[in-house]
């Protein structure tokens, strides 16, 4: 056994799952490690945040996906390091020799050197970062309700979303939906849809990697569920009651409690790691560039998948961070490496773009399908249909599906949860 | 409108909640205080701390259970005090006038004066509680996983929980059937079913509340689920690596990672805040004693119900703490104030008891009926209806429904997150 070839995997996220799974049936052994003992379903991470889906839902064990494939053993801890010399990866608390090596470790939201906002505004890539937006957003309805001075009142029913790309769009929709259906009812003092929730986007228009008609259909879904849109603006401050924005050269301070961040993505330190010691190129946000194989120059035992991966080959744009090409990247990486053992040489990796889709509110989303462009009900159809086929385990699938249709005709949102800390309406919060 | 007569309810558990919807269509305001947004079905908590549930399935926001009773408000906030002389509670952050008074802030779990056990020994009453439960579970095996040396190992896969009551029975069987079922085919290095799980009490028998069949039949379900059961058994002391146990005068230690307090009760401090105020007697463990109907002594307008509460009119021991009482003590408290506003006078508290029931594992549960007793599949199936039927809302009972249905037959528990500290494999778990 110990003679097989062995195969290390770096990160249980879309592409290190899907490669662990392409690999379960070859005469290797598999080594998948991870920070964290669940794979987490991203996309539908905005729904724990507003109160509609709990982390356990869109949650699964490692282990459990994996148990059958005996060949494949699930290690519970963090790279810190690799040693490619020796090919060794360092955990902190050991380490694991390998033959192959699959970094998958993704990326982790960034202020673009502001991480002093990090505080004031959370972004969303953990189910921890999910539970502590939840608590902001809900904790400052409760505010509003106890406070009894107007003008004290206002700024904790601002809600300021940055960034207007797919993850923006979707926090504020369902943000939306969140004050303006599904707790129309809950108070006594306040009226929860006037919380005024407002979009913030740096180019010209939002979800600006998206074709045209679709960015405007998405417009035009957010104002109507109330969403008021800045685009060609640039966030310059954040502090505990404001946001400063800068808009044609004039700054403005909006006077908000709650800041979302949907803006900055950084890749994770192990892309800058292997570029000091292979030489690989790095982007912007710390994107490693990969050969049109994958793997990173003079290292075919070393390969890079999914966000972490900079993949610019016969395209003028590099491939974006979304589940498709990471899923994609792990199964041809996997294939690759099999390829490479039997002594061949594997065909350059090409990306099948099937399309992409946000969702903007219950019945609204924008689906650019290649061939033709969905907008509104129909669109929102696909996407849940997608989705939901996608998540990785049958019986996560058959709950959130429950819970999605249980929404969609109650307007509720059950997991409307505080938690996490021991006397949630502290005087910290009331001030 | 504030002419009405006000009443106050302290905390949204079974009784306080119970009263509040008794109270919706009385000519009456209610203000329902609680320090969390949301009502707890507390009975299912093992179920989150063993991962068959998510928080959010056994949570509701109170807001929304109470959202079409238009006279009766919510507020978060902590009660600290109450001004008795003139009819206010004292909270961390303002003050609030009541004509009537309800408190129902229930209990919270000890450690019989041995509080800096609790590090070691987590205590499951909120959702915090079952969710670190849950983390130290999980981790403790993934930990096993990882440890090369069998001594090192085998303290990691010993869980002990102290307390045979209805929790500490219920924990050890979910436990049990986490590590021999659910969890079977999880690992490569370690055998989750040899996983120890030891349970203590102190009593001659488990479920010492119980009938003397009843508790043979537990006795006898959690021992072919594998649970070693130690009774007449006294917890001495609990460290980081054991737990030290007096039996007959015999002092031992059990070497284990793994400790679940399911044992001592102490009653909320707004308890020996009434009984100086008031005059009105303690017990050993807090709960404040009241007079026939609920009220205190020469007080009617202030009313202790639920958990807080010893009652013990017409019966030797003292009504239990469990969810009927504080549900028929909610509505019988609430129904004696709109009494005394007509100017009547309710008849005493009569506590109906319909029995009481426990759940071992999958298919089986002991149910004390009053007019038999059911054991086995048969008592299972009669706590499942019980329980889901009194779930307070549609939307969580639905789901539960349909995540309990799906675990029996699939012998899966979904919700097996280790979440709540951003490295889950330090260095201060491993050591």
């Amino acid at each position: 056994m110990n003679q097989l070839h062995h195969i290390v995997i770096l990160g249980g996220g879309f592409g290190g799952l899907y490669a662990a799974q392409t690999l379960c049936n070859a005469a290797v052994r598999v080594t998948l490690i991870d920070r964290r003992n669940f794979h987490l379903f991203q996309p539908l991470l905005y729904q724990v945040a507003t109160g509609g889906l709990s982390p356990g839902d869109i949650s699964t064990p490692l282990r459990h996906i994996l148990k059958r494939k005996k060949n494949v053993r699930v290690v519970m801890g963090e790279a810190l390091d690799i040693d490619v010399a020796n090919q060794r990866v360092i955990l902190h608390d050991g380490e694991i020799s390998y033959d192959s090596l699959l970094v998958a470790t993704g990326v982790s939201h960034s202020y673009f050197g502001n991480e002093q906002w990090e505080k004031y505004a959370p972004g969303l890539k953990t189910v921890e970062d999910a539970v502590e937006m939840r608590r902001r957003i809900l904790m400052a309805f409760e505010t509003a309700e106890r406070v009894q001075d107007c003008r004290e009142r206002c700024p904790w029913l601002n809600f300021v979303v940055v960034g207007g790309g797919p993850t923006g769009v979707e926090l504020a929709g369902a943000l939306s939906e969140l004050a303006k259906d599904t707790m129309k009812e809950d108070f006594r003092q306040i009226n929860p849809a006037k919380a005024e929730i407002i979009l913030i986007e740096g180019a010209d228009r939002v979800l600006p990697s998206y074709p045209a008609d679709l960015s405007l259909a998405a417009h035009h879904s957010l104002e109507r569920l109330g969403v008021r849109i800045l685009t060609n603006t640039m966030v310059t401050a954040v502090d505990a009651d404001s946001v400063t924005i800068r808009s044609q050269d004039r700054e403005t301070q909006i006077s908000a409690k709650t800041v979302l961040w949907a803006a900055g993505i950084q890749a994770s330190p192990l892309g800058n790691i292997l570029s000091e010691k292979t030489g690989a190129c790095l982007d912007h946000i710390g994107r490693i560039a990969v050969e049109p194989d994958l793997s990173l120059p003079g290292h075919p035992e070393l390969l890079v998948i999914g966000d972490l991966a900079l993949f610019q080959h016969g395209t003028e744009q590099p491939l974006p961070g979304v589940a498709p090409v990471a899923m994609q990247q792990g199964r041809y990486a996997a294939d690759s490496i099999l390829c490479r053992l039997r002594g061949e040489t594997a065909p350059p990796f090409r990306y099948k773009n099937r399309g992409s889709m946000a969702v903007i509110g219950r019945a609204a989303a924008v689906a650019d399908l290649k061939r033709f462009h969905l907008t509104g009900f129909l669109a929102w159809l696909a996407w849940l249909f997608i989705h939901l086929i996608h998540i990785v385990e049958f019986e996560n699938r058959v709950l959130v599906t429950i819970q999605w249709a249980w929404n969609y005709f109650t307007k509720n949102r059950g997991a409307r949860l505080i938690t996490g800390i021991s006397q949630p309406a502290g005087k910290d919060v009331y001030q």
